[in-house]
This record gives C-alpha cells, sequence and structure tokens, in this order.
C-alpha cells in the first residue's frame, strides 16, 4: 500500500499521525495565470479520464494471486504512452514485471515518479458495487466517487497525474520537467522484485538525474488537514520456525502429549527463545549487537510536538482499543516513540493444536510470525543478521529465520526541491500542511533514497479517496465538499508541482 | 478413549508402554472344566451377540456433537436389562445422562464395572466400509474383524463382556459375582460429568461395596503381549489467554503493527509468562509452589526396569521420529521420567495471524492451550491453584488460566483382587503379563480410586482391536492368529475373571 494511506488521518485504524491542522479555506486556489488553459483542458477531457480509470480498474493485476501480471505492465505501458512518454518498456524481474518509462522535454530538471499497477486482493460479496465496474456513486457530504478495487490505491491518483499530461498536451504546453518512470506490479506483496527494475543500469542512470522521486497520491482529509511525511521505516518479516527435526531433539510429527515426560517439545523451544528477543515488558529489543536506532534529530523532535497537540489523545486511543500507552507516556512522547523507536512484533503465533478447546499432541514444530520495524541508520541486512548471530549465540541456532520480505528505511530531508515544492504547492491552494519525521508504516521508498542513488522520495497530490485493502474502496471524482478537491483539481495539482520543481 | 489403548503397543503412537513380553502360546487355554457348558453356550448365541454387537454400532452416541445422548442411554440401559441385570436407570447429568445398573447374584463379593456408551467422532469418507454398518472383513493374519466405530473402543469389548452373562444364564449358571455397573456418554470428551454419576448416593453407596471397578477392554498385541497398567496419571487441561482488554494495556483489537512503538502487545506477555512455567529446556516445570511428584517407588521402577529391555529404542525412536530422548536418557530411564514425572506440555500455541505467509497486526489477544499431567500424589485442584498463585505473584494475574477439562491421577496397588485376579485369568491362559506403574496418558479412573470410593480401578479382558480414534475402527472376531482371542474368546475371559474374583 501507498505510504500516504498509513498517515492519513481517516484511516486511523492504520494511521500512525494523527494531527490535526488548521482548517484552511480550500475555496481560494492560487493557480498561476497561465494555468487556466490547462484547467480547461482539464474539464474538457474529464469524461475520457474518468472513463480511462475505469477501464483500469476493470483489468486488476493481483500478485499475491498471480492475476494479469503480464497484461498489467503492457496495459500500464500504453497508458504511459498515450500519456506522452516517449520511452516505455517491461522490466522482466524474477517476480512481476516492471514498466520503466521516460518522457524528455528538453527541461534543465527531470522528476522521478513511482507507480504501482497491483491491486490488492477483493471479495465481491463484500462490496455494495463491483470491484471491477468503477461505477459512480454520491457520498453524501463528500460528492461523486468512483468505486473499485485500486481505486485510491493507485489507480485513481495515478490516473490523474496521467490526465495533468494529457492536459498539458492539449493546452500545447511543453512539460517545465522531464520525467522518469518506473512502475511496479508487487507492491501489495511487499515490492519483492523493485530492486531489479531500478538497478537496471540504464533505469539506475535515468533515475539518477533526478531531483527525486514521488508517488502521486491523493492527500486530503475531511476536515482540510494534508500530512507530509518525509519517510517510513524500513520493515524486516520473518517467521522463527522451531521444529524437531532441525532441532534434532522433539519429535518429527505432532505425538500424544503424555509423551512430554520424556520428549522435548520445540514449542517450549520457541517460547523460549522468543523470551530473549525483547525486555519484560516487550517494548526494548534485547537482540545481542542489534543495529543501534539514532536518537530523533531535534527538528523530528520539532515536528512531532508541533503536530500532536492538535490531535486527540483520547480518540487515538479509542481508535485502537488502548487505556494506555507503552511506559504511560503522554501522547506527544508516546508518538515520538513511534516515529523514533525500532520495534520487534509478534504478528502471529501457530503451533500444534489451534482449533477449539484443546487436543492432546506433543507439537512438533512452533511458528512466530515477527515484524521488526527500522528507523533511517538501521539497515535490513544487519537486522537479520543481528538475530540470526543472536540465536546462534544462546543456543537456539537451530531456529530456522525465515525471512519473507521487507526493506530497508526512507529519509528524505524537509529541504529538499522534491518536499518544498510539495508544501509550495499547498501553500499556494491555502494550506498550512503538517510536516512528519515519517510513518511508522513502511513503503519501498528505500529503492530510492538508498545509494546508489541516494534521492529524495515522497509522496504528493490533491484529492481524496478511502478504502484501501477494504471494501467499497473509491477515489473523489467531483467534490461536494470545500476541503476536498475532485479529479481535475487532483490532476492540476500535478501541474502545479510540475512548475514549483522547475522553479 | 480407553486406558488400555494408551497403553497397548499396537497404538505406539499414542503409547506409553512399548514392552516386548516372552511369547507365551495362546494355544492352550486353561480353562476350568466347568466352563465347557459356559462355552457351548458362547458358541450357540455368538452370531446373535455379533449381531447386538452390530446393532448397537448402528445407533453412535457422540458427544461432542450432541449426538443421541438420551438415545444411547436408553439403548445401553436395554442393553444391560437383556444381559440380566435386575435394576437399571438412567442418571441425568448436566451433560450426558449416565446409566447406573446392578445384578444381585446373592454372591458374597461384588465387582464394579466402568463403561462408555459413547463413541468418537468418524468421517465416513476415510472408512473403507461404512462406520455404523458393522460390517465384516477379512484381515489377513489376523481374522474375520467388525468394522466399526467403536468397535474396539468401546463397544466389541463391553459386548463381549455383556455376552458372558448371556452365556453363563443359558448355562443355568449363577454369576459367582454380583455387579454393579455405571456408563457414561462422555468419555470421549473428558468425562465432564462423571462425578456427578458417581456421586449419586444411591451409586457410590453401591460401588462402595465392590472390590473395585474395571472396564472391558481388548488387551491382547498381535504378539502375544499383555501389559496390567496400574494407573495413569492425572490431566489438567487448560487454555492461557493474554489479551489486552484483560491486562489493560495493548489494543482491544488486532491493530496496526506499526503501532507496537506506542502499544503495549499481550502476545509479547503471554510469551514472558509461559517462560515462566518451565525451566530454560522445557522440561523442568517451574511453576511456584507447584504439587511436588513423589519419587517413583521401588515397586514401580522394578516394573519399568523389568519392562524395559524388552522393547526397541530404536522402534519407538522412530515411531515417534524422535533422535534423542529428555537429556539423552537411555530408554529406560526415559520410561521411567515417562511414568513418574508430571509434565507442563503446549497443546498450541494460537495468535494473531496464523495464515500463509505474514501480516503486519499487533493481535490483541494470544492464547496457548496448555495439558499438566499429574503423578498420582498430585491433585488436579492443587496444581490449578499453584498456576494461578504463580501468575498472579508474577505480576500476570490478568493472564486468564481457563480450564477446560482433567482430573486426578489414578492409582491402583498390585496386590488387590482386581489385578490379581486379572494376572490369574491371563497366567491360566499361559499368559505372564508385563505390569506397567501407570499409563501416561489418562483416564477417569479418579472417580473411583479416590476418596471417599478410595476403589481399586483398572482394565482387563482377552480379545483384539485397533482404530481407536481412527478410521476403519475394527473388534476382532474370529481369530486366525494363535496369540489373538476371537470374540468367544474375550467374553469367556470375563467369565474367568468372575471365577477368579470370587475365590
Amino acid at each position: 500500500m501507498s505510504l500516504h494511506r498509513l498517515v492519513s488521518r481517516r484511516n486511523l485504524a492504520l494511521a500512525s499521525t494523527f494531527a490535526l491542522a488548521s482548517l484552511s479555506p480550500l475555496s481560494f486556489a492560487a493557480d498561476a495565470p497561465d494555468l487556466a488553459p490547462v484547467r480547461a483542458q482539464l474539464a474538457a477531457q474529464h469524461d475520457a479520464n474518468v472513463q480511462r480509470l475505469r477501464d483500469w480498474i476493470a483489468l486488476p493485476s493481483i500478485a499475491a494471486e498471480n492475476l494479469n501480471p503480464q497484461e498489467g505492465a503492457e496495459y500500464m505501458a500504453q497508458l504511459l504512452r498515450d500519456a506522452g512518454f516517449d520511452h516505455t518498456e517491461i522490466i522482466p524481474t524474477d517476480g512481476k514485471p516492471g514498466v520503466f518509462a521516460t518522457l524528455d522535454a528538453g527541461a534543465p530538471k527531470t522528476l522521478g515518479v513511482y507507480f504501482m499497477y497491483d491491486v490488492k486482493q477483493y471479495d465481491p460479496a463484500e462490496w455494495s458495487s463491483p470491484p471491477l465496474a468503477g461505477e459512480l456513486v454520491d457520498k453524501p457530504g463528500i460528492g461523486k466517487v468512483m468505486m473499485g478495487r485500486g481505486a485510491v490505491n493507485q489507480k485513481g491518483p495515478e490516473m490523474a497525474f496521467l490526465s495533468a499530461l494529457h492536459a498539458m498536451r492539449a493546452a500545447g504546453r511543453k512539460l517545465p520537467v522531464n520525467l522518469v518512470l518506473v512502475a511496479e506490479g508487487e507492491e501489495e506483496i511487499g515490492s519483492v522484485h523493485i530492486s531489479q527494475i531500478v538497478r537496471t543500469p540504464r533505469v539506475q542512470a535515468a533515475l539518477a538525474k533526478t531531483e527525486g522521486v514521488f508517488m502521486p497520491s491523493a492527500m486530503q482529509d475531511l476536515d482540510g488537514i494534508i500530512t507530509v511525511s518525509l519517510g517510513a521505516k524500513g520493515i524486516v518479516e520473518l517467521e522463527l520456525i522451531a521444529s524437531g527435526e532441525a532441532w534434532g531433539r522433539g519429535p518429527s510429527k505432532d505425538i500424544h502429549s503424555s509423551l512430554k515426560a520424556m520428549v522435548d517439545s520445540p514449542a517450549w523451544r520457541l517460547v523460549k527463545a522468543l523470551g530473549t528477543l525483547v525486555s519484560e515488558d516487550g517494548n526494548t529489543i534485547t537482540i545481542d549487537n542489534y543495529p543501534v536506532a539514532p536518537p530523533i534529530s531535534a527538528e523530528h523532535r520539532a515536528m512531532v510536538l508541533a503536530a500532536s497537540p492538535q490531535s486527540s489523545d483520547a480518540e487515538a486511543k479509542k481508535t485502537f482499543g488502548v487505556q494506555h500507552w507503552i511506559d504511560d507516556l503522554p501522547y506527544a512522547q508516546a508518538q515520538e516513540r513511534l516515529v523514533s523507536q525500532p520495534t520487534v512484533n509478534i504478528e502471529g503465533l501457530v503451533g500444534g493444536y489451534t482449533g477449539a478447546g484443546g487436543k492432546t499432541v506433543l507439537p512438533h514444530r512452533a511458528v512466530a510470525k515477527i515484524d521488526m520495524r527500522l528507523v533511517p541508520g538501521m539497515k535490513f541486512d544487519d537486522a537479520v543478521a543481528a538475530l540470526k548471530a543472536h540465536l546462534a549465540k544462546r543456543g537456539y541456532g537451530d531456529i530456522e529465520v525465515k525471512v519473507t520480505g521487507g526493506y530497508n528505511p526512507t529519509q528524505t530531508a524537509a529541504n529538499t526541491a522534491l518536499i518544498q515544492s510539495a508544501l509550495a504547492v499547498l501553500r499556494g491552494r491555502g494550506i498550512e500542511p503538517l510536516l512528519w519525521p515519517r510513518n511508522a508504516g513502511s513503503y519501498p521508498g528505500f529503492v530510492f533514497t538508498d545509494p546508489p542513488l541516494s534521492l529524495p522520495s515522497g509522496h504528493f497530490g490533491l484529492g481524496y479517496g478511502t478504502g484501501a485493502h477494504a471494501p467499497n474502496e473509491f477515489f473523489l471524482i467531483e467534490s461536494a465538499n470545500k476541503n476536498l478537491d475532485g479529479f481535475d483539481g487532483a490532476a492540476l495539482s500535478y501541474v502545479e508541482y510540475f512548475y514549483e520543481l522547475a522553479k
């Protein structure tokens, strides 16, 4: 999923910031005068753009189900060609193919763009309108929305971006920046092969010339708040597997539990090994030689302190069903912990009999599903290596560390052109955005921000939608809310972004 | 399930003894001369007895599915009346009804009998013949068997016992002992309400006059071995449940795992609490003030040492997929540990996301399914109380201890009439049985062996069958194996048992 949704207040269940900004009216959009022709073209092409989005929604690419990977990549490439990209090509990977595209406008500056063409799985039975139909639905207090899988995550914002290119061309405008775009088809399964796309020499060389890489995103919220995040934690997802076979003790299959009196237990072994990973309260990592999290910077702490008082401690606690934050921290300190501390979390425990009631077995195998969040300064590879070394040193070398996904953290400085241009567009629209040090969730920006590219990376875009990963996902097409832009307003925000970046 | 199956070598997957006795031929059965008329009646009534077993199998009572509890109890009572019991009555409980029956033969001594009328669940798709049909099937090297759910566990042996009564009556014989019988319909779900049956004053008063209480059982094995067990461990089955709601920390529903940085984890809490229950190797109980297991007696140790060399360490290890016993103990010491040591075993771990791969959640709840085996001298109630006090003292008082079943251990002395009569019958058949201190599995003999009754209790009966709790369960009807008795031989063993007990 995109970073932005993890930041958005309207997705509190997934969110990690709860900032409530001043309510700046959007009624006066500070368009530069020369954008009027572009705006007119957006209006003229509105129906075609919306239909183009509907058509795209009708072709879901779902990596987890191996659904339409090639078709999705080819469709993506065609959409880019139609929008004016002069070079497009499919980049094969060991997983689903990527797409690489460039648009040379002869401009001095180049903007990098990151797209995903895949969407999350869905169950049509849970939807109020067919998830592939892209029906227009009236939402009271919001406006006319397009409902469909991928509508906001991420086809809607991406199509708004492409519509900006169509409008510029129809208005006879040259883009003020060149574009270099990479699209992947595995975002929803953890961007497993994105490095294979971005590290392709000609792709990497093209990206190296950019000011940074951004992803189109619907950043607006019902109350007019926009939060600009400067990064995201990294993540390691893994399974710790204790088994009789690997251990050489305990059974190699589930046996009658009475035999515990003479046979060792892999489930107990897992419990004991897990116990060495964190402090008694479960909140401090105790893995030997684990990568050290640098202290939060004064700048980032100030951002948290500035944002925190504007949101509701009580509302956040209610949303998560939490009575106390860790260590009974006040809200601001809890939020500082959220953005600055690495975690080792148990996602799931599975071993032996998991049905109703009991069953007298001694399991041969037990598994802990773990995720470890990393802050900038910590590396994915170092975290995995430390965990393995720790287990080996403590005598648990037989416990398998099965890494299933993840990547490094992402961090971008606030003073980069990529971020400052975003802030300038928002302020031009009368919005004073909140800055947030980094999202506690994760997105694969590392592939741009890590060496060798070491580029800024972030999200940008006006517009509104909800329901990512959920039924009835939608993207706002025609707004009935003064705080929200519809499709055309979202598209126009990208035009404004180009001009800011070109400055 | 019955105790015997947990002792039988042919069910190694569930077994706890692996004794290989001397191979005594059964070709000469040392019947007392005056049993010839009874034997003749068993032959004459053979077809009717087998049909009676088939009819019983056609009416399954399955407590877990609430299938036929009342019908099963009434059918049981009718079978007992037909076999000559002069008093039968249904004993209601808070669960499935029990049956209480007496047969007053005017004899000086009285024998207690324990029946179960319920059977284990079954899936017809897994069976080679319909599980309720009671079809006769030829088993090479074994003989003609009746296949059906409950055939050996426990309707076959019980019907052989009832057939002994039919034969005695038809031969004009008075029983040499009176009978007091209790039957339950919840054996397969842990005998939840057996105390309500046995503690009914008139039932308890009748049982109090008996020499002890035995359960008919098919004790023979393909290689001619018979093991007589003197008891069984007790068991506590429970769930340890850590939850955000009970804790007052952590979430009250699963939330996004990124929030681990500011929210406590009930899953980690469970892991830490579990870690306090056992030693580092998982094999020694470290619950504060836990009931102490008395050391194994010299008599019991001698039984283990006598039996152990006759079985195969390598075969047992292969059966269980085990490379080393606990502490690398030699086989005999491992078996001593099996019979003499209490256990705290993890049956299952369930928390958060348990599907394939990972899912970035911070679970609000995690559960460990636990069984704790008790040896004589330890009490169910004391074990539960110690566990609860331990958790509270360690600061885990919020972790719910949800007891789902269990009962006290069972122990009977070898020098009791109940056991010595069994040994005498077997020796009369030319079999030198192995004695075993107690089964590591569990059966509800406590209800007879605990105060106030404090009676001997055990299993007895010739005959053969396998497949309890599994597809294609059968009971041998006509033997083609010199080591095994068929239905009539099994029935005759109960007649011999009556006469031995009457001595």
